[in-house]
């Protein structure tokens, strides 16, 4: 028995040690540094992957003026400069376009982003488990514009979306952030990852807690 | 004057025919038949593209239980045969996911697709007005699973998306619509084109009526 547990001590450490390892190369201060699909058994870190990768979404909002129906709009985002994103998009709005007004008048919204525009679902069809996808929910805030807040979004969004810096002045563009409260991730079958905001946003941390 | 007006009958006669011609080459009985995009200004056209090229978009619904959160989801669907479509999307969902579920506790939904993913919109960004995007708002409806609709819609989504003939019979897939009320089509500059739905449902007979 006592050989035994001097095994499964040893064994217990070594695993820790490729835990650690493994999870400090994919990410560090919180920002995503692998740009290989994850395993898929990794939940924080395949979320992070899509949103730092992808460069648009389909933002939804409570319409106002269509009997409260949802409204999906195509838009681009990003979540902090190229492979250093931080998890949390950003948006680059006028209010012009309904998104921006719905989002003013009742802040309840959703971002949605799939594996497939990536490349990497193959001959997968887009709806298979299996080609990753996630909806962000929580609520779509106006950022500050002269805050830090919003310098780190004009950076991260410019970076990502060159041509937004000579977008017209007239139209009023300013910049938005989902707040988010709740993550629905596909990336396997059985159903969605159980992913919390605290583990998508801080996983190294948290994933080596949960080791412990 | 009367030379004027010769010349003015004549250009018109000429206008329609071209514009007859034009129209029964895109359209032949609703059904689109070109695979190039369509002149923006030709919004019945760009959007009936958009939705005959698309195989998935992002389906929005009212979560029931996140406090009425409109709730993005990636779906795969079809309008038809390929290069057959008739403009109504179909979607084959399970209530194991929550999207059919939010659906028949509440039917207000939205379908939005974009031009970027066809790969037509070179490098403009995915939020550039001439890259085209699409909403449809309306309701999302079981299509009765006994009905020739719904032997429409297993034809439709199955020649598209092979796989889903051999999706898990346990997890009960079914046929839904989206019952289109409004249209959102941005495709150029100058803020969402005016489109009705009969328009887009019907586009040769209304645009041939509105020339007259």
């Amino acid at each position: 028995m006592e050989v035994g547990r001097g095994i499964s001590s040893n064994r217990l450490i070594c695993f820790l040690f490729v835990s650690v390892y493994f999870e400090v190369s994919i990410f560090a201060h919180g920002r995503l540094l692998l740009e290989k699909k994850p395993d898929p058994v990794n939940a924080a870190a395949t979320a992070r992957w899509l949103v730092s990768l992808n460069s648009w979404g389909v933002l939804s909002t409570i319409s106002s003026d269509m009997g409260g129906a949802p409204f999906g709009n195509v838009v681009s985002f990003s979540d902090g400069l190229p492979s250093q994103g931080l998890g949390v998009p950003y948006f680059y709005l006028t209010t012009l376009d309904p998104t921006a007004r719905y989002a003013l008048k009742d802040q309840r919204s959703s971002f949605t982003i799939s594996e497939y525009p990536i490349g990497t679902c193959g001959s997968t069809d887009p709806e298979n488990p299996t080609c990753a996808k996630l909806t962000l929910t929580g609520k779509l805030k106006l950022v500050d514009r002269h805050s830090s807040e919003a310098e780190f979004a004009e950076r991260a969004l410019f970076s990502k979306h060159a041509e937004m810096k000579d977008w017209p002045k007239g139209h009023n563009f300013k910049f938005f952030k989902l707040e988010i409260e709740d993550l629905f991730l596909i990336d396997w079958f059985g159903g969605p990852k159980p992913l919390t905001l605290d583990t998508y946003l801080h996983p190294t941390m948290n994933q080596l807690a949960s080791m412990v």
